[in-house]
């Protein structure tokens, strides 16, 4: 069986992805592997629906400019070059999906907090990522529920 | 980040079985972790419902004796000591959730197929598994769509 070749983290810039980001670094060091990070900023039309004619564009662009920072400071701690830092927009599993073909990654990874019941019914990002991915996926637990 | 220190991999015993025994075996070597090997029999009044008054306890003493065998076949080709391999019944995410949380395991591999939409709704054992677990999740891509 051989190594994993390309891992890409996604992650979603609370403190919780350190425990994603710390896996991830693991991983790809003991594989040797080329590693990406990830993060998905989801427009606030597509979070709130798009029926209310509000204008979310200033709230947006801080969004935005926040998630930069962010995840330049994570890449920075896990000492990833600023190519393969990924900042997207969209509906996250799309997102995910979409780049982890684009690099040809074999392994995602992504944060799970063990949702089940109604809480899984209504999605979270790690189920929304395991299906549809053409490759494998490692949810690592995170939360207090842990 | 320390390695994980035990692995619970959690095989269908279709030729899938392999892709998913064969990470399981490449993760448990680097990280120099415990391997244990799980199969769960779903007893057939639980997948066929109970409503009908069938006797399936002939069909299901057979099932169980192939599953035993191909277990240990796995496992032989994996190296797995017989202690470490388990062959449960009943419902496969609950059973395997049980027995990573009695073996304190820090990491279950399963099979995925990258369901989504209807087939994810109907269910799959990586999605079962994979929300209410207390520990990391490896899903290993299998099948022919991948």
């Amino acid at each position: 069986m051989p190594n994993y070749r390309c891992i890409l983290a996604a992650i979603d810039l609370s403190e919780e992805a350190e425990a994603v980001l710390d896996r991830a670094v693991a991983m790809a060091s003991s594989d040797n592997a080329e590693l990406h990070l990830v993060h998905v900023v989801e427009p606030l039309n597509l979070a709130y629906g798009g029926d209310i004619p509000m204008d979310f564009s200033s709230v947006q662009e801080q969004l935005q400019t926040q998630a930069e920072e962010s995840l330049h400071h994570y890449a920075k701690r896990a000492n990833i070059p600023t190519a393969r830092c990924h900042l997207l927009s969209g509906r996250p599993d799309a997102q995910v999906h979409e780049l982890s073909e684009s690099l040809e990654a074999d392994l995602i990874i992504v944060g799970s907090h063990g949702r089940k019941g109604l809480a899984l019914l209504l999605g979270s990002t790690a189920n929304g990522v395991l299906h549809g991915a053409t490759c494998d996926v490692l949810a690592v637990r995170v939360g207090q529920d842990k």
